[in-house]
């Protein structure tokens, strides 16, 4: 037979079967200017409202939906789709965003509405953490890791119809970075890390900017190939919101002499040699210990191979001075660690998956040495509570806690003894978010414990001559100032389950009892 | 009940379902120091041999293996690895690069002894391409374009069992590019984009590299997360075959006139204003035209929002004067390009589907204004042969061809009107590659010939005085000075398929008929 340009095709060849013809007819070529076809909706995927686009992607009652945290508290994206899918009449929801903060107040009325069935998120903070610790939810939410919930969605365990990403840049193509180069800066928000993973595995992908911007928008976070549709809105979020001042330096005391005793036992762990690795968090005691190790690496002329996580100024300064080879950043911390990551290609975007997934051996967490983590709460067998306070309310993420914990080869937990008047140390914590077999080292302002199974460790730090006890002592000591608290007293039930990376549950959390004069 | 870590855990939940209990013993810390990780196989994925990765990855007789062809003509990969899976008695394979070239002519032995039951590429060269024009093989090969290999293995239709990508520099997890920062260059091939098609979709990934350096290898071209085994060898290819000398100036006044006739089709084209976007391919003509180009751009400051394609050093050199915005580099040609890359965040490495797959809407190809084409023959349709040669004989390659000029507002085809002592223009070509419908403009050193679909750009031209006229007319001016060719003899066998894009069958190749002489 002749195919659509003439030419004799057979119809079928021996060890490459049927053959499908040529037809030229489908070919319409397409001669607009670039700059015209932007708009053009039949080669880009700009659509005039959100509402269009929800209705494009399909999304039904009962589906799964997704969005990114980093904007943080800034965020403008959850709050404005939430109340558009209300408005639409669409029910009966999961949703999965990365994590909550506390301006999503507002969902508080689509759960009571029935809008949102159930929610899974590594952190939830404010108004709708408060609510849903008093049981708000017929369905316990879920607490998943950043590495378990990237293991998850990947895994197909947790499949996402919908996405909804908030990117403060993009092209009509649908490239999209978290930072935009045109010195305008509008929403920022650094790296993309934990929104590459949704755009990648999301059924839908749907795209909200404030900025669109020309084709080709490089580098991006995510690529055009990944985008179904794009939506342009006045405001994605509150730059304030998004960047937090994580990198000012601390001035309690307190704060520094934990920092100082973090830095003391990095140095005599063992693991402190050149190519060494960290992961630091950003709080207080964290960012100083950051400062102190710095003095001791050009003390000893050791530079590290790469730093890890969420990304701060600080961590910066140590790689523009040559001290940190690479970082590796799933998610930046303030407008330092954006401009870094807009302007230096050695300070590489990961995903989550990248990051911290458990179902990949090569993860980034996996090849750490050192990881500097916090705790609201830790306990004799270092179990670690990152989530609940201690009146057993949720205030706080799982984050990668239990991910680079897991992954490192001495995970060093910073907190102080007493907070407020509350002892850290407890028989049992709350909540275990983090197992204590993945947690070598507790440094506190008042002693350092090791973990029983690091004698490896334990030694090093003896011979290194620093204030190392027992945890039981530690313990002991803050009780004697501040006594026993009593245990939170709470329901029979459940408001939320805590999931280890690997999805095990490794803990649940129950209703805070009402107290008679609450 | 209580889970691994004591705490009590439902065993089911209402809206969660069972509950997967937290078991603490399946977790083993690893306390290696990062530097002594590197070659421990529990953390990394490094083989002792090609032979122990081949087998690891479960090849069998019938499956189908993959290749990149960025190294080009320096590749030492194919024939090792085939060499090897050879002496381990496999056969039967697919084997499906992403081009081959003329250094691996040893294959014939392999298709000879049944090892190789049929190949899929995007084009052959030297030894290899004359014995399978001379029907070496039972089954005909099949030519992809670049763009249709990306959408072939996205869709399934071209399922990958192994992928064997050399690489460049390479980290003990896998993560892998295209150069080697360290300033002692081994074998830099530049962007992996082809190969990154196959990291991503294939279900088995072996990296074969000459350079294994520190974790972690950023920026990246091919993640950890997509690799499954390493092998390191002693040499992946010869540096000179691997980087073209395609920067260099043409002095042949043929193609300085071709050059300036294609500047001035594409300054009076309609497309050539602020923002304009384009793909010119390495050859001496298609290089003079940028330069031509150049000075168009400068004199009307007229600036291009992206040069997309095989980069040369040439477009490198523009974008560095600020005349093009971004740089979009599926494939490197030269070592400038390579350094750009290296150097350079605006020169963005993207993959073959991101470039050109008909089933990606918002593929690059898609967005642009100009592609300057090569052509071995072009006929009175405008179809394009860049496969055969006047004999008949497979010499070249689809490449990106058909894909670019489908998405290109203007597509423009540069020849010379008259090449050894055979015209260019045909009333038929020998094999089509490129659809006529999708060509626009026939640039020569003779005259310019405009498609009758276009009369836009008919229109355009003539207002600029160019020198058009009918494709008819350039051809007869060829045919009075070398006269005819008699059309090419051929046998019954078909010995090549030549697939559009879409997949679809848009030509056959024959085997060349042996004259009696021969």
């Amino acid at each position: 037979m002749f195919n659509g340009i003439g030419r004799k095709i057979p119809e079928e060849i021996f060890g490459l079967g049927t053959l499908r013809q040529f037809d030229s007819n489908g070919l319409v070529k397409n001669t607009q200017r670039s700059k015209d076809r932007q708009r053009n909706p039949e080669r880009n995927k700009i659509l005039d409202s959100l509402e269009t686009a929800i209705r494009e992607t399909g999304l039904k009652d009962g589906m799964t939906i997704s969005f990114h945290h980093h904007f943080r508290n800034g965020d403008y994206i959850v709050n404005m789709v939430m109340n558009t899918i209300s408005r639409m009449g669409i029910k009966d929801l999961v949703l999965a965003p990365s994590s909550l903060s506390t301006i999503h107040a507002p969902l508080i009325n689509h759960i009571k509405n029935g809008v949102i069935r159930r929610i899974e998120t590594s952190g939830l903070r404010g108004e709708l953490a408060e609510a849903i610790s008093n049981g708000l939810m017929d369905i316990p939410i879920v607490i998943n890791s950043h590495g378990g919930r990237a293991r998850a969605i990947v895994s197909g365990e947790l499949p996402i119809d919908v996405t909804f990403l908030g990117v403060p840049s993009c092209d009509p193509a649908g490239n999209a970075n978290g930072y935009f180069r045109d010195n305008t800066v509008i929403s920022e928000c650094g790296s993309l890390g934990y929104a590459k993973v949704d755009a990648q595995y999301a059924q839908k992908v749907v795209l909200i900017t404030d900025n669109l911007v020309e084709y080709p928008n490089t580098p991006f976070a995510i690529p055009e190939s990944q985008v179904d549709y794009i939506v342009v809105v006045d405001s994605i979020g509150d730059p304030k919101g998004i960047m937090s001042d994580a990198t000012r330096y601390t001035k309690n005391p307190k704060d520094l002499l934990i920092a100082q005793n973090a830095a003391d036992v990095i140095a005599a762990s063992g693991y402190f040699e050149n190519g060494f690795s960290l992961q630091t968090g950003s709080g207080g005691a964290s960012l100083a210990a950051t400062r102190f190790l710095r003095e001791k690496m050009i003390e000893r002329n050791i530079k590290a191979s790469f730093a890890l996580g969420g990304i701060t100024g600080q961590i910066v300064a140590l790689h523009e001075e040559g001290l940190i080879k690479r970082l590796l950043d799933v998610q930046g911390f303030d407008l330092s660690a954006d401009e870094s990551l807009k302007n230096n290609r050695f300070h590489q975007q990961i995903d989550a998956e990248y990051y911290a997934s458990p179902d990949n051996p090569g993860c980034a967490v996996n090849q750490l040495d050192i990881t500097v983590l916090s705790a609201l709460e830790i306990d004799i067998d270092f179990n670690v509570n990152v989530i609940t306070g201690s009146d057993g309310v949720i205030r706080g993420a799982s984050g990668g806690h239990c991910d680079s914990a897991a992954g490192a080869a001495a995970a060093i937990v910073v907190a102080p003894l007493i907070r407020g008047r509350m002892p850290t140390i407890l028989d049992k914590v709350h909540t275990i978010v983090t197992p204590g077999c993945s947690i070598d080292v507790l440094v506190t302002d008042q002693g350092i414990a090791v973990n029983p199974r690091r004698q490896d460790l334990y030694y090093n730090l003896r011979k290194a001559n620093l204030p190392v006890m027992s945890i039981e002592e530690l313990k002991e000591k803050a009780n004697k100032i501040v006594g026993m608290p009593e245990p939170i007293k709470v329901e029979d039930k459940i408001i939320g389950v805590v999931k280890y990376r690997d999805g095990s549950v490794i803990d649940v959390i129950h209703q805070v009892k009402k107290e008679p004069w609450r």
